[in-house]
């Protein structure tokens, strides 16, 4: 709901027959039994026994808040999960304790390395919430790819060619042509081309896996097992799981909630009123386009695609819930 | 040194005579009083007391490893600092501990946002590095514009423009133009444009911003002091100096090292023997390009060009120092 009202489609209700599939398929266990497995004062590992996501970072954000309750930080990676939904509702958890949030996940390999014609790994997102006084939260939440997967299915659904430097063909030459990921082709780290700084994207994602899977023992790179139910898992798996890492940082741990607060404000009016390069597109804090999307949807509704309505019926009928 | 023999050649000995020009006006402290002004388990501030970032880095990042000890985690944000060098260096301080560091800086506005026309973030460089078993480290250090100002005073030196999303003109307008950011233009955040992304790099940017120097008391955005002594620092500043943030985590605060430096020898040869998309670029490891510029320059020097060897030579006559 919260992905669907900001405007992020990919990641809303439009994912729920996926969940169902993998749950069928025996990949998403719908009574997990979260259990932190290591910790000390300012870190834990959560295993979340192959839970769904959606479940399971709400409980692994909320061990990191605790920690930072008492250490002044909380760090932890998750191991054993499925997909989480949209990143940034979880750092978002962090606002109201006056603390920052962080969240981020791996996820299946789509996006090939600067240099690679293999896929290695997921669009692995970042998302970083922090609080401010009088203006509403700095929300950045993005893809560490020039474009999320979900901005190539609108042009996919539109017909419209992709921009240079999201895509590459199976044999790594830039393509415009919006299918190309199933063809073999690639999503592009973001910067696009070595010139434009991909390596930087790569590396980026590169940390999120790292942070998501590696220190947590879930499975990284080319392993991470795929999103949709009808694609095997690999054997000889290094880890369980997808894998995510939470942190949350007690702002007073560094200074007065207020003294940081009161230069937040400053810091976003003055970005805010930046000169911009034309009347058209004023300079924006990250997190304004969702909740600016966010307000519209709460007033005008959702709306949904034809195929999504589709799913929910099949669904229902399904599961005999009346609509 | 560090820099120079890592191949950052504008940020080794080439910022010698610019740190003594800033130290002549007054702005840098070359004995400063360091100290924690504020800490929690795993947390704390330290003021920099106008100290040469090169000097309160190491002292910082000390402070974040011994948190790191005791609590799993340690963080440190800087206030009333000075330019610190290259992040990558304080970052690897952590991995002969076992822990994963990372370091990042703001810096004197020379970035426009995504929509902006002024500059009003730093290139604000991010480094991560991370320790693994019988393969070297993985070390991430990378400025969160397109490219570093580094490379484009490369450009200049050598009188070539510059690649399309580096930089733009005064008015906002794209510029291959390598001069444009000394005529009022700007670099761009990773990405470059907003079609490949250069929100994203925005907001990592002011993510390094705000958790140096909103977090510590440091300045932040176009407050920053600037880098070189001949242009005046803004009246009534938000805060003191530059800022910098440091982290460490402990390996084994997640999962016994052991295992977790197995699972990223494993990462580090799937991501290297990655299938290539030509033979002559081989896919790469964050910070082998840097480990291999070493090894060369350990063996056979270090180039310097000539506008650096004669402020060498300059500064050698002025304090009297036998070269």
């Amino acid at each position: 709901m919260s992905a669907d009202l900001r405007g992020v489609d990919s990641h809303g209700i439009a994912r729920l027959s996926g969940y169902i599939r993998l749950w069928q398929a025996g990949r998403v266990n719908a009574k997990p039994d979260l259990k932190i497995i290591h910790e000390t004062p300012s870190t834990a590992v959560v295993d979340g026994d192959a839970g769904l996501g959606l479940v399971v970072a709400p409980f692994a954000m909320k061990v990191a808040i605790e920690k930072a309750r008492l250490a002044g930080t909380g760090w932890v990676s998750v191991q054993n999960s499925n997909h989480f939904g949209i990143a940034g509702i979880h750092a978002m958890m962090a606002l109201e304790e006056d603390m920052i949030g962080i969240a981020m996940t791996n996820a299946s390999p789509l996006v090939a390395p600067t240099f690679s014609r293999e896929r290695l790994l997921g669009t692995n997102p970042i998302a970083v919430a922090i609080p401010a006084g009088k203006h509403p939260a700095f929300v950045a939440d993005m893809a560490t790819t020039t474009a999320a997967n979900g901005k190539l299915e609108i042009l996919q659904r539109k017909n419209l060619p992709a921009p240079e430097g999201w895509i590459q063909d199976k044999d790594g030459n830039i393509s415009t042509n919006q299918h190309e990921v199933k063809n073999g082709g690639a999503l592009l780290p973001l910067g696009g081309t070595r010139e434009q700084g991909s390596h930087k994207g790569y590396a980026l994602g590169s940390i999120v896996d790292i942070f998501s899977a590696v220190l947590s023992g879930a499975n990284y790179g080319p392993w991470v097992p795929p999103f949709v139910s009808f694609l095997p898992v690999s054997e000889n798996l290094p880890g369980k799981g997808i894998g995510h890492f939470f942190g949350a940082m007690r702002i007073d741990a560094f200074r007065p909630a207020t003294d940081f607060k009161q230069h937040m404000d400053q810091w976003i009016e003055r970005f805010s009123n930046a000169e911009s390069i034309s009347t058209a597109e004023k300079v924006l804090i990250p997190g304004d386009p969702e909740r600016a999307m966010e307000q519209e949807r709460l007033v005008n509704g959702i709306p949904l695609i034809d195929a999504v309505v589709k799913d929910i019926h099949e669904l229902a009928a399904q599961f005999q819930v009346q609509l």
